[in-house]
């Protein structure tokens, strides 16, 4: 079977909690060769040790569950093609732990806990903070980058224009600045945003690079451009619907459970999906976007399962 | 002539600084068209305004400089090679803009005054500060990986990942963690670094880009391996006399001339090369560097004159 083909069916296929384990895994195993040792010169070594907190050992791994999941859907699987598929998990994982870095900094959301430890700005401090983030940035596309990642060129040069895409002005970052403004706003008694701005802004903030990490195993398992296209769009149904849930878990969640503040939305002032939409109208739209998620899967029929039970897990979690 | 053969020399060959004023224009205009407008909804808008007032208007563009004087010396003159050989430089200027925004921020070197204006932190705040670098950071790698700025895939990764290589943890950054440590250090009457310690930190915070910039000139050029490590070297070289001055300026220079605070280093107990080499030891060990980055580019003849010149300019520099 050739590369970009979807993968055969297998009667012993593990189910969804198995595969997310295999990933946490396998992404914990790649990100601890591909992050630097916590040696060297004074400061050398505080700034490895701290990105190594910041992107090892916690975290629920979606975002390279899905990079991992899809490239297997595509005919990634065996050797070395596993281990495209994990690097460029691991660089998904490296962008989205730099973002949560500096998005947990006194300056932006003032945030101490985060997957259940103190965040780095405790631990250390602000400017180390800002620094651990820019280099896990940094990182990010020097994996992508490396010939190891993929042999063609032109491949890894387009993984790292779509992540850019995905994290930059017109994505992640962009969204963070429209959340900021949007809590500004709050506090001045403006107007607060309607639905269209909420979804466009979580769509920016959260939803580009849940998208990217499973685009990302469509393309280096090189499948063809409607299936990238495909996953895109389930992964951007996914996206909006782990928004959607994680705004109802800052209401019905616990710190205890989530491993960080809660009902800080409402204390920001911060446009949620459920002050819009109600607690049963955001529930009820979030079980449509599994139903739009899976719809995207159905011309993969059972091989694809994992992913569609990924969809209604980031809806029911309780963390 | 083939692309990667040194250009003929012409009889009216514009002297440096008539060079260094047309790639300012150059890299200003090229940057004007790759940074976002400032539009769109809230917060973006702003974002948007910031990442220009930072990257735009100001600064002497010795990086972009060396980028497009190398790219020419090794033949890319002309239409669409020369806009090739502009968005690499203009990467560079977006990844040196992202480290001033962050160093400026009042958690690392706490400046208030950059290029002769007011710093984002102090025109917006400082959370507008941490998504400007973020953004610019992003967006520069951006244009390295798009195909405008090279038709093959393997050049564009390649320039991908020789600037994360400069800019991350083992370049730009890792030498801004060094700097920090050591004014620790140096604040807690802790053993003050060594020659050895001062020329490696200063090779990682500000060489790594210096080297790049040169580096990718050639790259787009196409020039071969050895022509590559030649200008490499010779970037070095300069990169090392460029700090030199700096300390010297730091001391010598004023704020008026400098657009920025000066005497700061002293105040902040760091280590420079006038603390350890003296005011005269400082001034003949950056002449050495300007001989020794002038011995690199004997191969190239006249037609490098222009660079060797920009070596002599940033030692000679009163800003």
């Amino acid at each position: 079977m050739g590369e970009g083909q979807p993968a055969a069916g297998k009667a012993d296929t593990p189910g969804f909690a198995e595969a997310l384990a295999d990933a946490v895994a396998r992404t914990e195993r790649m990100l601890e060769t591909l992050l630097p040792p916590a040696t060297g010169d004074r400061g050398e070594a505080e700034l490895a040790a701290a990105m190594r907190y910041a992107a090892l050992g916690g975290g629920k791994r979606l975002r390279a569950f899905l990079t991992l999941e899809v490239a297997a859907l595509f005919g990634e699987t065996g050797g070395r093609s596993e281990r495209r598929a994990e690097r460029a998990a691991a660089a998904v994982e490296c962008l989205h732990a730099y973002s949560l870095v500096h998005d947990d900094m006194p300056c932006m959301d003032n945030d101490d806990l985060r997957r259940g430890k103190p965040t780095v700005h405790k631990v250390w401090d602000e400017a180390t903070a800002v620094l651990v983030g820019d280099a896990l940035q940094t990182l990010a596309f020097a994996i992508l980058a490396n010939p190891a990642t993929h042999p063609d060129g032109s491949v890894r040069a387009r993984l790292v224009l779509r992540l850019s895409e995905a994290a930059g002005y017109a994505g992640m970052v962009g969204g963070q600045a429209l959340d900021l403004a949007a809590e500004s706003a709050a506090a001045a008694a403006g107007a607060p945003l309607t639905a269209g701005e909420v979804t466009r802004l979580q769509a920016l903030k959260t939803g580009a690079l849940i998208e990217f990490a499973a685009e990302a195993g469509a393309i280096v398992a090189g499948a063809a451009e409607a299936d990238v296209d495909r996953v895109r769009a389930y992964a951007g149904a996914l996206g909006e619907a782990f928004q959607i849930a994680d705004d109802l878990l800052d209401i019905t969640g616990t710190e205890a459970e989530l491993g960080k503040r809660v009902g800080k939305d409402k204390g920001a002032g911060k446009a949620t999906f459920v002050d819009i939409l109600g607690l049963a109208g955001a529930r009820a739209r979030a079980a449509e976007l599994v139903a739009e998620a899976a719809a995207q899967l159905a011309p993969y029929g059972a091989r694809a399962a994992r992913l569609g039970e990924a969809a209604r897990f980031v809806v029911e979690r309780r963390s």
